[in-house]
C-alpha cells in the first residue's frame, strides 16, 4: 500500500454541485474550513464552469477568497477548457484539475467539446499552469464506462494519460464517473498507464453508485493510487446518471483505512460530526454508513447499542 | 479467483428475520421458488429458533415442505443448538449451518450458551448431521468484530475453525454479523485458517454496514474463499447492532462478479425485478444499489437515461 496516501475531499464541489439547492459563499466557505480543521490535506473547492450552467459553483473566487489555508492544506480546483485556466490562475489555487473525457459523446455533452480539442486546450493550458506554479493534474472522466457510450476501451485511457503527461500534467486522476468500476478494471488500466506515468503520481476519483466504489479504492491502493477522491456523507453524483448515488463517503474511507493501519491523519470524529449535519440538511444526497453505524470499536456497550 | 464460487442468498433467513412485520410461509416459499427459478444455486431458507423469540422464523419445517427442489438447488438452515439440530434433521435439508459464536457475551445473549457449551453441541451434533447425509457447516459469527466485546482476537477464531473441522464440519463461514470487517482482517483470517481447513470450502457471510461488505467479499475471493452469503436487496441486519444495515446485495455482488469476468450462472435480471419488489414491500431495510442504478453496460442511452 501506498505510504503517501492523500485523501481529497471533493464534497464543495462534487458533493454540492447537483443538490437542488444551492449553498451561499457564506456556506461554503464554511464547509471547506470544516474539511481543513478534520484535518483533510487536499479539498476540491471550487469548480470554474458557467454560473448559468451550473448555479451551484457560482462565484469560486469568492469562495477562494474568504477560506482559510491553514499550512498543509492544498487547494484545488477544477476546470474544463481555458476559459476555467485563466479564472484558476487568477486565484491562489494549489492545483488545477483539468477534466478530459474519455467518451466523444460525454465530452460534447459535458463540456461542449471533443476530446480532440480538449486536449488541445490541456496542452496549450499545462505549461501555464506550471510556471504559474500550481499542480496540473489530468482528470480521466469516465475512464471506466460511459452513460452514452457503454464500454470504454482502456486503450483509449492509457492513450489519454499518455498525451497528458507528455504535456505536462505533473498527476493523473481516473474518474468512474457513474460508478460502473470494477476492481479488476482499476488493477488493469494501473498497469496500462504505469509505464506512461513516468513516476508521477495518480489517484481515483470513485462514486459508489452500485457498491463498488469502496472495493475500487483498496485495490487501486493495492496497485499504487494516491490519491483517493472523496465527498463527506457520501454526497456527489453526475447530471447525466440521475439515479446515480453519491462518491465514495470520506469518513466512510477513513474508518476503513484506519482500520486496515493507515492513519490518513484526519480527524474521524470531526468528519462524522459533519457528515451527520449534512444528512440532517440533505438526507436524499447522503449514503455514507458510519455516520449511522458509528465509529467500531468506539462505542461499543454492553448492552449492544452503541452510544 | 476460486473458480467454484457459489453465492448462497439468506434473504429468507437473515433478510426476513428482522422484518417488523413477519412474512407468512406462503410467502416466504414464494421467495425462496423465486430466488431457486433466478438460478441461486444455494438458499438459507429457514433458522430454527424459538417462534416465541423470533415469530418470523416460525414454522421452518412448513416452508421447506412446500418450496420447489429443482435439481441443483441445495437448501440450507441455520442452528443455534442440538434442539435446532434434531428438528433440522427431520426435514430435507441439504445443509446444517451451526452457529458458533467468537464472543462470550454475543454467545450468551445471541443463543443463551456460552462458547464451550455451544462448541460441545456441535461436536455431538456433527457426525450425526453427517450420518444423516447433510453438509455439517460451522458458522464463526461476530468473527471480525463484536459490539459487546470490541475487538475479537483472530487466534481465537481461527482456535474455533480448528475444533469445528476436527470435530466434522464439513464448511466454515466467516460471518462479519455487524458489519465491521475490512479487508486486511479478511485476508489475515484466511491465512490463519488455511492449515486447519485441510482442504475443506470456506465463505464469507458479509455485512455492509460500514460499506466494507463488497471489498471483502473481494478479496476473500482472492484469499480462497468460494462460498459468499449474500440478500436479495441487501435486506438483513443483527438485533443487537440497531442500526446496522443489511447483507451485502445479491444482486450487487453478482452484477460486480460478472463484470469481474465471472458468471455465477444467477439471472440478474430476475434477482433484480425481486430486488425491486423487495425495495417497494420494505424500503427502509433495502440497501441494494444495482436495482436503483440499472445493470450497465445494459440501459445506456443516448441522453443518458438507463431504460
Amino acid at each position: 500500500m501506498a505510504t503517501d496516501l492523500l485523501v481529497c475531499d471533493v464534497t464543495p464541489r462534487d458533493g454540492l454541485q447537483l443538490l437542488p439547492e444551492a449553498w451561499s459563499v457564506v456556506e461554503r466557505v464554511a464547509l471547506i474550513d470544516r474539511l481543513s480543521s478534520a484535518g483533510v490535506r487536499r479539498v476540491e473547492a471550487v469548480s470554474f464552469v458557467n454560473p448559468a450552467r451550473v448555479p451551484q459553483m457560482a462565484d469560486a473566487e469568492a469562495v477562494l477568497q474568504a477560506i482559510a489555508r491553514p499550512a498543509g492544506l492544498e487547494v484545488a480546483g477544477l476546470v474544463m477548457n481555458a476559459r476555467g485556466v485563466e479564472r484558476a490562475l487568477a486565484t491562489e489555487l494549489d492545483e488545477i484539475r483539468f477534466v478530459i473525457v474519455a467518451s466523444e459523446t460525454f465530452s460534447q455533452r459535458n463540456q461542449g467539446a471533443g476530446i480532440d480539442a480538449t486536449m488541445r486546450a490541456f496542452t496549450d493550458s499545462a505549461a501555464r499552469i506550471r510556471q504559474a506554479g500550481r499542480r496540473c493534474t489530468a482528470v480521466i472522466a469516465v475512464a471506466f464506462g460511459c452513460p452514452f457510450e457503454g464500454e470504454i476501451d482502456p486503450a483509449n485511457v492509457a492513450a489519454l494519460v499518455e498525451a497528458s503527461v507528455h504535456a505536462g500534467a505533473d498527476e493523473v486522476l481516473l474518474a468512474d464517473t457513474i460508478g460502473v468500476a470494477v476492481p479488476m478494471q482499476v488493477l488493469g488500466l494501473a498497469r496500462r498507464i504505469s509505464p506512461h506515468l513516468k513516476g508521477r503520481r495518480w489517484g481515483l476519483h470513485l462514486h459508489n453508485t452500485r457498491n463498488t466504489g469502496y472495493a475500487n479504492a483498496l485495490f487501486g491502493l493495492v496497485a499504487g493510487a494516491s490519491v483517493l477522491d472523496a465527498a463527506t456523507g457520501g454526497l456527489g453524483g453526475c447530471p447525466f446518471a440521475p439515479r446515480a448515488t453519491g462518491n465514495i463517503a470520506t469518513e466512510d474511507l477513513v474508518w476503513m483505512l484506519k482500520r486496515e493501519q493507515h492513519d490518513t491523519g484526519i480527524d474521524l470524529a470531526a468528519l462524522t460530526d459533519l457528515s451527520q449535519e449534512l444528512r440532517a440538511r440533505v438526507p436524499a444526497a447522503h449514503t455514507g454508513q458510519v455516520a449511522r453505524a458509528g465509529l467500531f470499536p468506539e462505542g461499543i456497550a454492553p448492552d449492544g447499542v452503541a452510544a
